[in-house]
């Protein structure tokens, strides 16, 4: 009998933050969010730096966001003493009915205070 | 008098797979990808998994991608000893004239043959 490994602590951070996130809630993952995070999503020119500024764009969509269903799907984190990295596809359909398929690479480091994440990447994919 | 910090040896090994790159040569990265390699790209609808994986998608492409400049801006290296993470924004110029912007994080691990990519995210940014 085989019993499946239990999820890496960067894995349940995520889901964790993504539950909240996907109900408009963005201080999950900004409570697990380092100062020297480095940010992409497909609205931005160029790359977000730092937790201040990733702070104020988040904020400004507190409540904005609110996912009927969503999925986190194929997680693979690789991972050593003092990083961790995931990455998986994401699903997510809106109230609305909205399709939405996304890609997601994040970088944890091992702090003091617990796993921090220091690098995003949500970049918008094609319906499968 | 101060001197430029001296460039992390993955923001050089990313500038030299680059510059094969777009010439139409995936040799460059191939040759510093590791076997478990995690990729994302705007045109795949999930993750591409494994260095047999890629280096096919790769290889269907060999002489098609052509820029006639590049550049890498705005590079980050955040960097233990094991891991090496490396974000930047990407502009070139098509031999048409035609400009192209995108996001861009590297993941390296350091193997006993050197750093090595582990995770691979590009995705397209919107104009600046």
């Amino acid at each position: 009998m085989t019993r499946p490994a239990p999820e890496h602590p960067v894995l349940q951070l995520e889901k964790a933050a993504l539950a909240r996130w996907c109900q408009g809630d963005p201080g999950g993952f900004l409570a697990i969010t380092a100062p020297e995070i480095t940010y992409f999503d497909p609205f931005l020119p160029r790359r977000l730096n730092g937790l201040a500024a990733l702070t104020d764009y988040y904020e400004a969509l507190r409540g904005q966001v609110a996912a009927e269903t969503w999925s986190l799907e194929n997680p693979v984190v690789e991972a050593g003493e003092e990083f961790a990295l995931l990455s998986f596809d994401f699903h997510s359909v809106s109230r609305g009915g909205e399709h939405h398929h996304w890609h997601c690479s994040e970088a944890y480091r091992l702090k003091p205070e617990g796993w921090r994440l220091v690098q995003t990447h949500w970049s918008l994919a094609p319906a499968p």
